[in-house]
């Protein structure tokens, strides 16, 4: 409770500032003066004045107090223009794509590009405790074949957590996968073939741009608003203009753009396809990293006719590494199975038998919600940084989950360029023309906040900004 | 040394049982007579003894000796009439192979069908260490993203290796995948596309059959003669009669019939696919396991085009379950990545950790001397229960390396029938008619010898020696 209160006290203090009630300079209010005024204890604001300390927002002046160390001016929110339809049209962007992947994670560069939180956030010490247990335990499973729908522990851990967030499924209804990827991949060749229309999110994860591409797949994209992503008449205009083959959506905290369709929304866009025999390939990837108190529901929670594939792993919460995701295939399970036993057989079992254990010791919901106040405290402190270094002009996101922030930069910066510049500077990023098939994000780049803020992090958004502002045409 | 010498005495005793020379209850020659006669040791023949003692082929009465036990009678080696080519065909065998493939392996089963060596076969308990011992050591490597063409560690390992056996491969060429399947699918998805015409051996695996009708690929068949594999003649045939992508060829231990292509065949064949710009797919997954002193060329070591994809796993030497795999991708290599990296991202990193440190501490070739021994030993047994159990015509290969069997039966077996029968009654086993697109195969089965030889696998063999024959028709 004591962590939730001097995070009320935090958010109190930098609505302040934001308000330009305390300014550059200023002194703020002594402990004892605001924890009156709060009714709060006085250590629960030092915690906070702390830890507007350790963000760098204010400075303690010794035997004076604490004063405002930067502006924390905000950027305003990101907002978007419904643009018309565009015809469907064959992916093309994986060149581009190409030199943005080769760069990513790159260890002589600020790791901006990055989209899983970063292995300081990971259990790596217990996880690893585990694998190797198992192991050692059991290495004639942990050395042969899985099953090809996967390690049957595994498979009625993801079960049961599914049943708990109200996804209806069978015990044995997961499929494990290599990564959420490999469940989009097995998604799209069990829906679609060769020439199909798809529709998809815009902007969306460049990988499923890449999937489609090498798939031979065409997309049409739905704008997503970043606030309530794909809304329900904006997909009825195109279920009404194409012959659509697929969808796919990922209703929470899409990447790059974090929004998050409402659960209303979802309902009435599984029972639009519904009426229309139309799968549907939910990417849920990102759902556990919910910032406010409930998990936001799933399309496939109101799926009643087997047409939603749900996509996930555990690659942004555990252990990317492992490589290991699963699906609910509804529908289309017989299909999903032939493609997966034909593609690898099955997935790693030291990993699966590992991620089997953890889930049954009950220690993921503890490590999420360690992870999920992380996050969102990297994120409020990479937005502090923004409002500081980015041009005028810049809008952000403001998620409320996820682990990236959107930002829209004034039109006359290329971000394309930007990403080059900033190459050479030694930082990673993620330019917004590779999150589209169109040309419509030109000037938004994507940034993680997967990653404890550090001095190289700074570093990194200050030359980002410097680059930004740069190029800005008055 | 002395192993090798015993195993020349028990092959000795072996022809002279072949030869008729000792019938079934026979008295063997003293320990001390036979030891004069070869010029071996007492115990050297002891050892022989006792090892055919345990092979069930002779046995010890007390106080009178060892006599034989059963006649050996071996079956005669398969024979191939080359079959004329057939049109290209589209592959529809995935819904028999699909409940082949539930079978396999499961727990209440004779293991007559799986083609991994067995569990008791791997190097569990090393590399079972190998593996906790690295996962712990390094956990942010163990839980982080492999880069997409693999572990770095990995990926150079392997290059030497290969280089050892004098495949010309740069220390970054090889490519990581999920098994050897994956690098098989990555191959094809390199060089093909939806409809065009693929080369194969056959028989082959039923794998290679699944992998092309999900790749919508159309399928030629070349045979491949039980001794020597794909013949140029017939290769050049094929090639002027249709229009080919790409061909999968598996030249060494061929699955089914365990064939071995000689090399100066293999260096006629890719000389001849060279001039017409053809890729080659080659399965290299059983080259390990030669029985003969020198491992047997690959088509990749007379490439000079860039056209061979050479694909390879750890599956059937050291651990089948971590889905460990690599490819020489040749000129492919870009496109290779991009299917990767869209498929899956990257390979499970604990597996890639463990089996690159397992190399780099120089275990495997010491692994692989001892795990050669015992196939050959396994095989040698099968073959022995073979000749006892099953019905005059039956024919059987005699591989030098592999870990199968590939029976001919009397035509007039159905070994689809032989196939449910034998489940029903307990004995997994692999029928012919899954290894080909066409017909020809239906006598044939495949028994694994990857297991240690048990009662249970008498009993399986016993069975099936009878049901066969009861579908003898005289």
């Amino acid at each position: 409770m004591e962590t939730y209160r001097y995070r009320n006290v935090e958010k109190n203090v930098m609505s302040m500032i934001d308000a330009g009630a305390l300014g550059l300079g200023d002194k703020l209010p002594s402990l004892r003066s605001l924890s009156a005024k709060l009714g709060v204890s006085v250590s629960t604001v030092n915690q906070a004045y702390l830890e507007l300390e350790r963000k760098g927002v204010i400075e303690a002046r010794p035997r004076s107090g604490f004063f405002v160390r930067r502006e924390s001016k905000r950027l305003p929110r990101t907002e978007t223009a419904p643009a018309p339809l565009a015809q469907p049209r064959p992916v093309t962007r994986i060149g581009l794509i190409q030199s943005v992947l080769e760069s990513v994670g790159a260890a002589d560069r600020v790791a901006l590009d990055v989209i899983a939180p970063g292995p300081q956030r990971m259990p790596l010490r217990e996880l690893g405790r585990i694998t190797a247990a198992m192991v050692r335990a059991e290495p004639e499973r942990a050395m042969g074949y899985a099953p090809i729908p996967g390690d049957q522990k595994l498979i009625h851990q993801i079960a049961y957590r599914s049943m708990e967030f109200g996804i209806p499924a069978d015990p044995d209804d997961p499929l494990i996968t290599a990564g959420c990827l490999e469940a989009l991949y097995i998604s799209l060749r069990s829906t679609c073939r060769m020439g199909d229309t798809v529709l998809i999110q815009s902007p969306t994860y460049y990988c499923f741009l890449q999937l489609l591409e090498t798939l031979g797949l065409r997309a049409v994209e739905v704008p997503s608003d970043p606030d309530h992503g794909v809304a329900p008449e904006e997909l009825a205009r195109a279920l009404k203009t194409f012959d659509i083959a697929a969808c796919v959506f990922a209703p929470n905290f899409n990447n790059p753009d974090s929004s998050l369709t409402p659960d209303e929304a979802k309902e009435e866009i599984v029972a639009m396809l519904a009426r229309r025999d139309i799968p549907l390939v939910e990417d849920d990837v990102y759902t556990d990293l919910h910032f406010g108190p409930k998990r936001p529901g799933t399309y496939k929670q109101f799926d009643q006719k087997g047409l939603v594939l749900l996509c996930s792993s555990f690659s942004k919460t555990i252990a990317p590494g492992f490589r290991v995701g699963w699906m609910l295939p509804g529908r289309y399970r017989q299909k999903a199975l032939e493609i997966k036993a034909t593609t690898n057989v099955s997935s790693s079992s030291p990993a699966q038998m590992a991620i089997a254990e953890y889930l049954r010791q009950g220690r993921m919901e503890r490590h999420l919600k360690k992870l999920r106040t992380d996050l969102e405290r990297q994120m409020d402190t990479m937005q502090l940084h923004l409002g500081r270094h980015f041009p005028a002009g810049t809008r952000v996101t403001h998620p409320v989950g996820g682990a990236v922030l959107w930002l829209e930069l004034p039109k006359s910066v290329d971000s394309v360029e930007l990403f080059f510049q900033a190459r050479a500077e030694g930082v990673g990023i993620a330019p917004g023309a590779i999150f589209s098939t169109q040309d419509k994000f030109s000037n938004y780049i994507r940034l993680s906040c997967g990653y404890p803020w550090t001095d190289d992090l700074e570093r990194g958004v200050r030359t980002l900004g410097r680059l930004a502002g740069s190029m800005c045409r008055p």
